[in-house]
């Protein structure tokens, strides 16, 4: 159980020290330890899947095992993953059960967080649990139901100004020896627990040919290639789904890697759970769509909300941010085959925006 | 599978017309059917428990399999059942998801019902699922959050002066034969399907050996009953736990019903899901809380608050009358035995009320 940088090489014991990036070189770090194949049924997910997990944290609020709601429409298997009834109302449930268990058994006493919502509200539920002190910087413009609900919960909230000045009021936090920065863009315990999604659309239906998921950081992404990964390793599975990200056209840094320039397209601001500008592991989202023969689709406001009203009347409650990746799906069904079965992450609760 | 009225005797096939109430004598009906103890290990509920239940219905938006969160304190074992976490953001989606398929499979064209949120909100989403028009009269002061969530999802919304014009609203609508009164207070359906929880707790866990439900029509409370009983006939467990009834004491039939008279104490108005002033169940839940040997226990808006803080700091983040039963467990914790397992229902969402 160590930390690994890819790039440079640097190794170290994942107990010795925390590194939310690389000491040596400044690049996002990945965790190594054995993965077991083992299954079982407990309904708690980090004991269902522990073969999984680098270790299996102390304490559970429901994380995980979420419905798969299953849908045939005249061409596709509809796999829709109800991400947003985790306990914080969406999947960063999954990290934040890992990473603050991580942080709590590192011996902090706080726990610092820059987010724009769901993570804060995330990390503060957890923090609260193992009683670290939840510390939340949100933009100023960030969705006041979130602000809110981190309120509620027992979460300290600061306002940022912009970006720039939430990793200013980052860094003088950190100073202190007592803060775990949880930096959740980064942190590699946000994909390896994000991954348990893959191992239960696995036990709940198999290999869906196509997964949708909307690229913030790419945690998400990434965690679902991750785990299909782990799961082709076991030799559970025989073959990886195409990997399709989707964007806003309003913050489109995946199109930028990937052609080299940015996409004309109408505002998407609605989607304001994944306005990342410089992901941290945007090289690694781009291999993966590359060796997945995946895509990028970008959508905009208009898209979204179409999609939004479609998804809500369908039953499914979800954020706007959330309907991006039905929209990506509405743009690009006549390209992808009869027969396949697409998997869309519904990723985060509309309950909140009412 | 036929209708059955424990009271004159009336009985009719379930599927040879619809009764909200008996036809003869006017008092709520039951439904027989043959119980079987099978479990599988679907992740649908009505397949998983298809023995349970008297049909099964066609579609599903990932209801039940709720998580039961276990947390020991110095005295007790709690068992937290987050009903919250279903799809409408509530338990009452146990009942509508086999309630609106009846209906459906009946022929009706458009689905009515009086509430003052959550159920209007789990109606709408199951009409939708069937093709019904869904139609939600509710009180002028529900919470504008659960009106908002009923209009997105496509339900009408008749806002209502009082309880009276809510009935005379249901009456002139339920002349139209295209229209299936849900009827949720009186409908047998819904403690058929909420019983479900039973079954998940039981799974899960075991027989508890308290369970603290809140009683507006007493639904939820009934089908608990009424799940640990079939668990009881088929021989898979040898106890009842105690039911404790929870209402709030603005409104507290009740407590009217067991002793005779009202009990002094602060308001509950916070408590907004569970204002039934006369649930058509009452006789019925006097004689489950006496048989199982339970109680009642009223709590005030001063209760209901802490409980609230307690719960969202908890991680459980539900609405002011979920946390009701967590203020009556506060209550009476000193009488519970210790080592005793306490299963508390936190029913709703809280996410709606940000």
């Amino acid at each position: 159980m160590k930390w690994k940088c890819t790039f440079c090489g640097f190794e170290e014991n994942l107990l010795e020290n925390y590194h939310w990036k690389c000491p040596k070189c400044g690049r996002p770090l990945f965790i190594e330890y054995t993965v077991k194949s083992e299954f079982n049924s407990s309904r708690n997910i980090w004991h269902r899947y522990s073969g999984f997990v680098p270790f299996v944290p102390e304490k559970t609020r429901g994380e995980g095992l979420t419905p798969l709601v299953i849908e045939k429409n005249s061409k596709h298997v509809l796999l829709f993953k109800l991400e947003y009834l985790n306990p914080g109302g969406s999947f960063k449930d999954r990290g934040s059960a890992l990473a603050v268990y991580y942080g709590y058994k590192m011996g902090f006493k706080k726990a610092v967080v820059d987010t724009s919502g769901n993570t804060g509200i995330s990390v503060t539920l957890y923090s609260k649990l193992y009683g670290l002190e939840p510390i939340v910087i949100m933009p100023k413009t960030a969705p006041p139901g979130k602000k809110k609900a981190v309120l509620k919960i027992g979460g300290k909230v600061i306002e940022s100004e912009d970006r720039s000045s939430a990793s200013r009021i980052v860094s003088e936090y950190v100073k202190d020896r007592e803060v775990y920065y949880v930096a959740h863009l980064w942190n590699p315990l946000y994909i390896i627990g994000h991954a348990t999604i893959a191992y239960e659309v696995f036990e709940d239906y198999g290999v869906p040919d196509y997964v949708l998921a909307p690229v913030g950081s790419g945690g998400l992404f990434l965690a679902l290639a991750y785990g299909f990964e782990k799961l082709m390793e076991q030799g559970l599975i025989t073959r990886m789904p195409k990997l399709i990200a989707v964007q806003g056209y309003s913050c489109q840094p995946l199109h930028e890697a990937l052609y080299g320039e940015r996409a004309e397209g109408e505002d998407s601001s609605l989607a304001d759970g994944i306005m990342v500008y410089n992901p941290p592991r945007l090289s690694e989202i781009v291999d993966k769509i590359k060796s997945s023969h995946g895509e990028l689709v970008l959508v905009g406001n208009s898209e979204i909300l179409t999609a939004l009203e479609e998804l809500w009347q369908a039953g499914f409650l979800v954020e706007p941010t959330s309907a991006t990746v039905y929209a990506a799906y509405r743009k690009i069904k006549d390209k992808i085959p009869s027969g396949a079965a697409v998997l869309l992450l519904l990723t985060g609760s509309g309950l909140k925006t009412l």
